[in-house]
């Protein structure tokens, strides 16, 4: 099972969910395992309040928080974790079967070194110190009508798909949440453990910061490719999650555009 | 996955279910995991009905057998192992977490040998040989009421339970068939195998002349870290390969700096 403060760092997001009977079975879920951090995204307003007004709903859904977009519900997470029947879509990030998955969120939320940055990490901006956010993990469900839209998806680290049957391959809601739910709190015990020592992720606005930063360069220096310069920075944005960056790279990035940046806008356009 | 052969030798059997959505929605998990037959025990005769005739029902709903007892529903069956939440009995079979009680399904399913009863396999009795049957199990749940009372796990030759949190141990009927199905139908040992579908790596000389124009671009913006520009570029080296980025990002990440670089070095700088 999972720790009392692994639960508290792992949001199960509901992306536009329709059905308030799903809402409930997704919460319910939660509670059986023990998870108690619920986001909804865009709800529909009605059957949203029709969920949380449910005779027995747990507390958990009375105290889920509310967010009008997936960016601001993650903005906190190290890692994002999206799930769905991925068979008509071909996303770019690693898609892997939720065993392995589970396996990989789990590992995420024990890379947490804590500690203040080492003395040559950073870029020489010492007015404004990188945080070190906690690790975070956010597990994304789309809406029963499409599931988690490729914009929804952009925002994953890691895809995680539940083996089914091709006759009838997606699963109901709250019966989905419940497995992935299972999955995450089952026992690691024969599993395969990797003992990686990585550094903690930044979280999703950190990332954000630095696709912005890529983005104004693209733009400084014209620089278009129908693959990445799309109206949302969406492919950027997926890019920047499958590469997974750590901390301490993302400050070197940034650092190296800032300067490009800064170089460029210069009058003279030379050192 | 379990084979076909197997899946037709599983019955998932529900005693007394109530709420038709329930029903439907176990019909709904074995569909998605490929399970074919579907037992119905002493059902409230209105809400089978409504269940059965829901709109979208899969096939194996309107074709699930109906029996008037336990007894006559697990006649055939080799190995019946009972699920629920089983913290105010004291049964006397052995109770298993689900992942070890799945095992055992799975196990006695491949027990099979199949042909001919063996010379000293009878009871003496040469005028009625004994029958060998073969391998057929049942996976048991309750009511929504009462979960399987103490006559239904007397049917039992193994209980699973799933570890739920003490607070809320309770779980969905639709819920606990799709988590029990999902971990019968799971591949044991899935966890050690990384069968990922990423596009192809660039070779190591590839990276190489990314890291060239990056390193180019340090130097044109008098960019310097310590931990980047090192006099052999091996941080970068080694950035660039912890990343992994595919052979498509590379190509863009190449063309952004080709470009940055052009833009630095003409004679206005701004374009």
């Amino acid at each position: 099972m999972l720790t009392s403060d692994q639960l508290e760092r792992i949001d199960v997001v509901l992306v536009s969910p329709r059905n308030p009977l799903n809402i409930g079975a997704a919460a319910r879920a939660m509670a059986n395992f023990g998870f108690k951090r619920l986001s909804i995204v865009a709800p529909f307003a009605v059957n949203w309040m029709e969920a949380k007004s449910a005779v027995g709903a747990p507390d958990l859904l009375r105290e889920a928080k509310v967010y009008e977009t997936l960016a601001e519900a993650v903005a906190h997470c190290t890692f994002v974790l999206g799930t769905g029947s991925l068979d008509l879509r071909r996303p770019v990030q690693a898609i892997l079967p939720l065993p392995q998955a589970a396996a990989q969120l789990r590992h995420t939320l024990t890379t947490h070194t804590g500690g203040a940055p080492g003395p040559d990490s950073g870029t020489g901006d010492s007015s404004n110190p990188p945080k070190r956010p906690v690790p975070h993990a956010a597990l994304l469900f789309g809406s029963e009508k499409h599931g988690l839209t490729s914009d929804d998806l952009s925002w994953c680290h890691t895809l995680a798909f539940i083996e089914t049957c091709d006759d009838q391959p997606s699963m109901n809601l709250g019966q989905a949440v419940a497995v992935c739910l299972y999955e995450l709190s089952r026992e690691p015990g024969s599993e395969n453990t990797h003992p990686q020592t990585n550094p903690p992720n930044p979280d999703s606005s950190q990332l954000d910061r630095l696709a912005a930063l890529v983005e104004q360069t693209m733009e400084a220096v014209n620089y278009s490719t129908r693959g990445m310069r799309s109206a949302n920075g969406e492919a950027l944005r997926v890019l920047l999650r499958r590469l997974m960056p750590n901390e301490a790279d993302l400050r070197r990035m940034m650092g190296l555009f800032r300067r490009i940046l800064w170089q460029l806008n210069r009058p003279s356009g030379k050192p």
